[in-house]
C-alpha cells in the first residue's frame, strides 16, 4: 500500500496530483499538523519527526512511502531508510531535479524553506550530474504561512514574491524548482513575476511523473495530528477534494 | 525561582522588559521552537505543549511560571493550575485586559493568533469586567512569521498590517491590545497605521506592571527545544541581548 506523510497539509498537492492521474489507487497520507511546519526547525528535529511519521505509515501497512515534504525529503532519506530497510521511501527532490536537468538551458533557481535552502540538496544533486550548470537558491520563508493563509494572488502577494524572486530573474535563471510542496499553489503568481520563459518544475507533477510502482486500488485514508476542520476546510478550498481527517497521535 | 514560557522566542519580549526593570533576576526561560507556532494549533494540543513546558520548569525549581504566549494563556491555565498546585501561574492576558479597561474610552480592539481569537478569551474577560464594552477582535496569522523573518517595517509590512486591521480602524477602536507577545515587534508600524489617539496595550509591559512577586537575583538561563543558533542571532537582533542557549527536549 502507498503511504505519503508531509508535515501537515502541503502534501496534499501530492494527493492532488495522485488522484488526477488514479482516481482510485489505495493511500494513506499522514500530515503531521501539531508540529508543522518542519521548514523553520533544525535537521535532528526533522529527522526525529520524519521517522515517527514513516512509522505511523508503516504501522498502518505502508510498503511504498512517498515523503511529500521537501524538508524531510532534505535530512530525513538516509535516516528512514536505515530504519525500514522493508519499505521503499519516495522523495520530491530526485524527481524535481531529474525534471529541471530535463529542460534547462544552464541555470536552476531553487526555492524552498529555510530548512530546505540551508540543506544545499537541489544543489548537490543539480552538480552531481551536471557539474557545469548554474545553481541559484533562496529560501521564501513566508511563503508557506501565504498559502496556509489562502492569500494566493493579489498585490500583496506579488509583491513579497518579487522581494524574495527577483534575484533570481536578475540572475537570469532559465529554470525554477519549486522546492516546497506548498508552493504549486502559488504557481500563477510566481510565473507572473519570472515572466513566460522560465520553466517551472514542481514536486508533485515530477514525483507522480517519476514514480514507477503498482498502485492497486482500494481505501484512501487521511490522518492528521490536528485541527482536523481546518484540514478539511482547506483540501476543499485549494483542491476541491471533500475529506474526511482523522485524528492520530504521534508523541506517545 | 521565576519560570517564563513561550511556544518559542515571542516571550522574548516579556524578558526584555523584565531585564530592562530587573536586570540581574533570576529566571529560567524556555522556548519550545522544536514545535512553535502554538497559534496555528487546536485547544488539546495547545494544552499538552503547555503542560510539558511547565513540567520543565519546575523540574528546574520554579515556582512562580509567567505563561508568556498568549495563545498558552487562552488555554491552559485551568489546566496548569490543576496539574502543578504548588506553582504560581502568571498569564499574560489578565494583565493586558486590566491595562485596557484602565485607558479605554468604551471600544477595545484585540489582535492575535488564529488560536488566541478562536478562543474568544478576551472578550470574555473585558465584558465579566464591563459588559457594556465594545469589543472588536481579529486574527492576523501572518504577523508571527513577518517577524520571525524580521520583516519589521516597509511597504510589505505596512500593507498586510493595514490588510488585518484597517477593518478595526473603521470601527473606531480607541484601545488596541497586542494579544502576541511577538507583536511589540510591529508596534511601530501597527500606531501608524491606527493613528496617534488609538492607545496601544502590549502583554510585556502589562505583565511586568502587575507582576506581584519576589525577584531574588541569580542565574539567567535560557532553554530551547530547537534552533540555538537562530534563536541567538534573533535574541541579538531584537532585543539587544546575547543569551547562551541549551538544548532541551520536552518529548521523550
Amino acid at each position: 500500500m502507498l503511504g505519503i506523510f508531509d508535515s501537515g497539509i502541503g502534501g496534499l498537492t501530492v494527493v492532488k496530483e495522485l488522484l488526477r492521474r488514479h482516481p482510485d489507487a489505495a493511500f494513506a497520507y499522514l500530515g503531521d499538523t501539531a508540529r508543522t511546519p518542519y521548514g523553520t526547525k533544525g535537521g535532528e528535529t526533522i529527522i526525529r519527526y520524519a521517522l515517527e511519521d514513516a512509522a505511523y505509515l508503516v504501522r498502518r501497512g505502508a510498503t511504498n512511502i512517498v515523503v511529500a515534504c521537501n524538508t524531510a525529503s532534505a535530512y530525513a532519506m538516509p535516516a528512514l531508510r536505515e530504519r525500514f530497510p522493508d519499505a521503499t521511501f519516495i522523495d520530491v527532490i530526485q524527481p524535481a531535479v531529474q525534471a529541471a536537468l530535463n529542460v534547462t538551458r544552464g541555470h536552476v533557481g531553487v526555492i524552498g524553506t529555510n530548512a530546505t535552502i540551508r540543506s544545499g540538496v537541489y544543489e548537490k544533486e543539480l552538480h552531481q550530474r551536471n557539474d557545469s550548470l548554474q545553481v541559484s537558491s533562496v529560501a521564501c520563508p513566508l511563503f508557506v504561512p501565504l498559502v496556509e493563509e489562502g492569500w494566493l494572488d493579489g498585490e500583496i502577494v506579488e509583491r513579497i514574491v518579487e522581494r524574495y524572486i527577483d534575484q533570481l530573474k536578475e540572475q537570469q535563471i532559465d529554470t525554477l524548482i519549486l522546492g516546497c510542496t506548498h508552493y504549486p499553489l502559488l504557481q500563477p503568481v510566481i510565473q507572473s513575476v519570472l515572466g513566460p520563459n522560465v520553466r517551472i518544475i514542481d514536486s508533485p507533477s515530477a514525483v507522480l511523473d517519476a514514480m514507477d510502482i503498482e498502485l492497486p486500488n482500494g481505501e484512501q485514508a487521511y490522518a492528521f495530528t490536528d485541527q482536523l476542520e481546518r484540514v478539511h476546510e482547506l483540501a476543499r478550498a485549494w483542491l476541491g477534494i471533500d475529506i474526511r481527517p482523522e485524528q492520530v497521535s504521534l508523541e506517545e
